[in-house]
């Protein structure tokens, strides 16, 4: 009998403990990915507001898994799945069989039918969007330094946050702490620290994945940090000069979109039943309905937890998922039977800014200093490979000692909004 | 009186140092460049060969030059110079009006009339392009691992590096060093080591800056590393598949151009007369003829040292043009005679690969190991910033130690070629 073939759709945090958990079973692995890294997402808003280089929280995908002898990886895009015929289509026009697929490509941002907002508030998920929000809020500085009109100057000092959740606080908390601090004395014409920057949520509160008392005191640390907090106040449209609220434009050069994520639309190539947000109603197994050898993990799963609520997002979620997923590969192998998910949830963390965090452990919660060492300290230690860890830390201590920021360096070629 | 102004184009080793050495002159200074950065370009071969991070070898200019009153930074593209109405224009409309200019805008390459080469031979200048390289080279191996084709595979695995110069020997060593080392045990279908990485050269030696002993040597250690060295071979052609030397293709999907640099088109603009490969003929004070406030230093300055030979592209000469220019301004400012650039050749350093290196200090000449540690250490000892410094050496002594490379992820969302 040949040896089975597995097929691993995405190198994010399911689909990469799904390969690394099944390197001692019988089976031959492709794992597939559009890029040619693995991406440490927590800290993709450091890259964004240059704290950290793009090297520093990525890893090549091939050197991880380069002594796993039973995994090829592929750099190349999904544009085709055929569940019945065993078989995904790749852009460069070749095809790969599978006896067992992981479907592991992950969400992207939404603007919930507002298509046309996307291109004044990018978001934020991959490396490359990254780069290009550390470029649109780096230059909105050189263009306010360059501003003649006062207004066109204030416009370009104005800076909003369009969502309330983990990427939303980090980025408002960290952008307020550079015009305040990082940029000090470097311009002439202006007073960077005079940015107005707002974090905006449509909801009650922020951080609502957060008990209630938390998210009162990230709130506090965000405007102690000089982040103007609107909550209850849904954006109504959002252009190339600013943002309506309400009923109200406000004048804004600088919009960021961290309010909704979709699924990948592999999802739908799937064929099966999605959720609202496009995500692959799973069994509790995490396999298709109608096809017990292809499965789904991370953020393109839809579960709900015994509770009812929905697993969550967030890493952990998806690494446990891979994990499971790999298990079940083996069970089918041997005949067993698959075992279905249970998220075990060690806690939350977010973090606000300079020594301002919020860490919900369950029965114990706590914030402020302590809970920031202790988001720094999951965080590196969570971080893949030795010489990204030592980086990392170099640059955090750095950063801390000094209020500056490693990676203040305007990249690409093509000319700004 | 008002206050003199003076405007310096280029924020690179001639116009940093001379803004620098102004910074006790009773003067109001511009320094615009269209970066925000000052980029420390004998590192850039590092980054395009994945061992550094752009932000590593690079540091704002308005950090550089917070504490400096004096200096009003600006981020913009010149459009004109007006040195009768002592006026440039810039790409945003408006125009600065100078007292004294400095233009040292520096150099870009070359392709000697074959400008269609430009598309299939990247060139190595700024930080854009070290990040497009990158991208090209890493691909490559990509496209080999997945090609089915033995000859397109082959192809991919076919790199040419055209000009023996400094950086097309850096290039060479270090990317036949990735593809011998770095790269082991992590493709499945071809084996990176049999890459063959050829560097041609239309002279009868590499390095022919340096004594004909120390390009001996270095041919030998390029060899050693693993690089194919073709000598006394002008390219005829360059296309996407491959390159024309002497009446023979070869098939080649990645080419790199390190064979001809032409001043920046800025020094056109000034109306003054220009040498052949397009730089500013200045005087003994570099000063533009019949403009004694106009002054030109760095890559864009042609002038002849006492014995005839042309003052060196080369870091050290920039600074000490700078610094020189700086000089004269503030003599012209206080009715003194303006003084003469003499260039200090201190010796000149080229690496190889790891652990090889030349160096020629005049009377001293020494190459392999012990050179490679000299220029390591001279290096970083000139790299600005003290952050910069650390988080290099700790790249550096990471990348020794494991043969692994930091920066080993492809950025930018094009379409490879």
């Amino acid at each position: 009998m040949a040896t089975p073939r597995v097929v691993i759709v995405g190198g994010g945090f399911a689909g990469l403990w799904a390969t690394r958990a099944l390197r001692t079973a019988p089976v031959r692995i492709t794992l597939v990915d559009r890029g040619n890294h693995h991406l440490f997402q927590p800290l993709l808003y450091q890259v964004a507001t240059a704290g950290l280089s793009a090297p520093d929280i990525a890893a090549p995908l091939r050197h991880i898994l380069r002594k796993q002898r039973n995994v090829e990886v592929r750099m190349a895009t999904v544009t085709g799945i055929d569940a019945d015929a065993r078989r995904i289509t790749l852009d460069e026009g070749d095809a790969l069989a599978f006896d067992y697929l992981l479907l592991a490509s992950g969400a992207t941002h939404a603007y919930f039918g507002n298509d046309h907002w996307a291109a004044h508030a990018p978001g934020l998920k991959t490396l490359d969007d990254a780069l290009d929000l550390r470029r649109k809020l780096l230059l909105a500085f050189e263009r306010a330094e360059a501003a003649t009109d006062p207004a066109e100057r204030d416009a370009w000092l104005s800076f909003a946050i369009v969502g309330g959740g983990p990427t939303g606080v980090e980025l408002a908390g960290t952008l307020a702490e550079i015009a305040r601090h990082a940029l000090r004395d470097e311009f002439r014409n202006i007073d960077p620290s005079k940015a107005r920057v707002r974090l905006i949520e449509a909801g009650p509160r922020v951080l609502s994945a957060f008990p209630h008392d938390l998210s009162a005191t990230a709130k506090r640390q965000l405007e102690r940090l000089g982040v103007e907090v609107v909550l209850d106040a849904p954006v109504k449209d959002i252009g190339a000069n600013g943002y309506v609220l309400g009923d109200r434009f406000v004048a804004a050069k600088t919009v960021v979109w961290a309010a909704g994520v979709a699924a990948s639309p592999l999802g739908a190539l799937l064929g099966a039943p999605l959720d609202r947000a496009g995500r692959v109603l799973v069994q509790p197994d995490l396999s298709v309905p109608g096809h017990p050898d292809v499965f789904v993990a991370g953020d393109l799963a839809s579960l709900a937890q015994a509770d009812g609520k929905p697993v969550p997002g967030v890493a952990p979620a998806a690494k446990q998922m891979g994990r499971l997923v790999a298990h079940n590969i083996r069970m089918r192998l041997f005949g067993g039977t698959t075992q279905a998910f249970a998220y075990k949830d060690y806690g939350n963390l977010a973090t606000i800014g300079r020594m301002a965090a919020v860490v919900d452990l369950g029965k114990l919660r706590f914030s402020g200093l302590l809970a920031w060492w202790f988001w720094l300290t999951a965080h590196v230690f969570f971080l893949i490979g030795f010489r990204n860890r030592l980086v990392v830390l170099l640059n955090w201590w750095w950063a801390y000692w000094s209020y500056q920021r490693a990676a203040r360096i305007i990249l690409g070629r093509d000319e700004p909004a």
